[in-house]
């Protein structure tokens, strides 16, 4: 299906169609950074402004990587730099950027909907790094592709995510992307950072924890992360790990095919044992790389390419 | 007239002529800015560093992609970043940049003649973005281009500006700009910022807003900057709002064909009506865009670039 | 001798012969930086990440330009912007660096060993750009570049490091390079930071400054650095400077043609006075202009250039 949209704002306004898109679009910028020269001229003479209003390293680093291996011209602008400090709002800060005459903007900030609010004010191309604890879309789509390339297929699998969901986007942009492709998909973790209330989006609720990994072909291991958590709706840290750290005894009980994901930086000894996060069963690493080749399809997408036949020739 | 000066320092030194040149230069480089691809060689090749040692982010990002859009190569010092919190001088820093063979230094500094006294011990292209109270010359040039490109002339027309004249460099730079170009230019503001002093630079001064602004072309407001002023001299934001804040009903007292500027960023509701801002009446993000083609301008004629006639060939 | 390891990860580790490669081959790179245009496309489309958990501006700002000189993609990592705040471990974010796919590390860190740590969990290249207090190896390169070039050769020149040898990475890396070499290295300063024990990588000792310069053809001053000093072996600066500070008094007593080094950023008037470090018998200048070619060399000879005579091809 020929991709139309201008923007990456969500997950949950894209048909499976679209998101195969991006994934089999995606397929093809991977061989393209197993190359000596990673860089194709697609973007060249466009420039990207990395609006991250929410410090972020792995994201933003990713995104770069992304635009320059497409030959973009690159602005970092960075909450601490911005004039954001001198009170000017959101919607001053993008308006300006789009009157430089730039052509993405990628966005992280702490607010919901600040992706969807500049993609009505502004005529760039808008792509949502991370809004609040809404959507994470680029973070969802290289998970896809992650589980895709090893799982061959995503429909029908059984797919676990523990964590603290509530207060996750990458979670809410997994949940929209897994069901729309057809996985079943379980939710865990703390009953008051876990409500029944995902189960209106098609998500299975659990609270227990073996019996969430028992049948699962991927579990979604989530960052602990308190900066979005209010601190009475959390247990503590060594109570978070003993009752969901994925841990040898608890991995025992899986099955022997069951891979680990997690979208980083990985909580040593509190969400996941080292030895776990390290071993062959973990598509750690393997998620950190499809994001550069993800987000490298996002933005040749949002662009005006059409699919992944049009990359060959870029 | 052809460009010979290496440096862009200030515009209290530059001739009527040579301000022109820069204009249509810049109006030459703003068609390149409207292409797909909107880069050109020029400064392939060459270092551009980037020395903030103020914090900016407009005029960075804008030089920045001045800077781009040329093909240079580009180092961001900033101070936070910089040696010279351990110490160093400016002299030793500028020195050290110089041995690395590097060929431009914007510089932005809180100090009123740090670009004159680079140009005095380096042999880079000196440009000034900034230097305390004393000249913008960069801003001055954006903003004579963007009247120049709305009114077909700036000769004969009478522009008002108001607010923080006595501590605003922006402000020392446009009257320099706008006297060499034949504009009648008022300026007005709370008495203890707007000393007749500046009568001598061949403005008339005035503190009643109204008169100020009543036959005025162009009103400029100034940003209201608490970081340069001292508490003593400036009234509270309120009482200044009141009295000097361009508002509906102050500007149904205009001509209606006055146009509104600023150099950003907007505090909206103290120097200027939101509504006014964003109304049709306002260049401010036409001065944005503009100021990219300029700072390409005067980059492309210090590195001895001639005028105009030479940037289609580049 | 052609060149043949992945990484720079200290002095004490090279041949003589292969030091010499690499001053061969920072030699060819000079002469590119003289050209107008400054670049080569050897590691076009190859990504190069400055991880830089210390701060510097000098090292990096050298490494950024030698590698846009070599037409390389660059992502800089500061530590004030990276996942460490959250904890992460530097292993976790170098691990999670080369999943990226980047081809390069250049790492600056407080830990002594960190570049060899990184060098042995990783596939990209690793060069040290300063490790604690272990070694510096690019300065003590561009340091014998340095020599090399004023002095016609290095060996059975007499050399002497003046200052905190103790805690000084720069000072063993040239303690190695230059005794490698062929040089008489002499080590002065307070006897509680030359300890005795730099004898046994063949230096001489000694606590007598005007001793220590007498005979010197280089004199080779270090930065009073007090961020890797304990308080209380150092004596005041005011101490320092009347003991061990190179003045005019002390200059008249050494050989005419002795050249003065520092690293930079010079302390004028602590361990320099201001125009000796300014004077025509200082080197400081000239090696940041070099530093820039050495490091040019490093990244061509680690990314498997043999040698000078391959740089006129690139």
């Amino acid at each position: 299906m020929p991709w139309h949209r201008p923007h990456l704002l969500d997950i949950e306004s894209l048909s499976a169609a679209e998101i195969l898109t991006v994934l089999d679009t995606a397929r093809a910028f991977k061989a393209v950074g197993e190359r000596a020269i990673k860089k194709v001229p697609a973007l060249r003479g466009r420039t990207v402004v990395n609006l991250f209003i929410e410090p972020s390293t792995r994201t933003r680093t990713s995104f770069e990587l992304s635009e320059q291996r497409l030959s973009a011209d690159i602005i970092n602008f960075t909450a601490e730099a911005s004039s954001l400090k001198k009170g000017e709002s959101l919607k001053d800060t993008a308006r300006n950027l789009e009157a430089l005459n730039i052509d993405f903007i990628i966005i992280r900030h702490s607010a919901a909907g600040a992706a969807h609010f500049l993609s009505r004010v502004l005529n760039a191309h808008v792509i949502n790094a991370g809004d609040g604890a809404h959507e994470h879309p680029t973070q969802a789509l290289l998970d896809a592709f992650t589980i895709r390339e090893r799982k061959g297929n995503i429909a029908g699998l059984k797919v676990t995510i523990l964590g603290d969901i509530l207060f996750s986007r990458v979670a809410r942009s997994n949940i929209w992307a897994l069901t729309k492709l057809g996985a079943q998909v379980t939710l865990c973790g703390p009953a008051t950072l876990v409500p029944r209330t995902f189960e209106a989006m098609g998500c299975r609720v659990t609270y227990n924890v073996d019996e969430a990994i028992r049948d699962a072909d991927i579990i979604h291991l989530l960052r602990i992360q308190h900066e979005r958590q209010r601190k009475t709706v959390f247990p503590s840290i060594g109570e978070y790990t003993q009752l969901f750290g994925l841990n040898q005894a608890r991995l025992a009980k899986t099955k022997p095919d069951a891979l680990i994901m997690h979208p980083g930086p990985v909580n040593r000894g509190v969400e996941i044992d080292s030895d776990i996060a390290d071993s062959k069963r973990s598509l750690i690493l393997e998620q950190v790389t499809n994001g550069i080749a993800v987000r490298m399809a996002v933005l040749f997408l949002v662009n005006g390419g059409k699919g992944p036949q049009e990359v060959a020739a870029g």
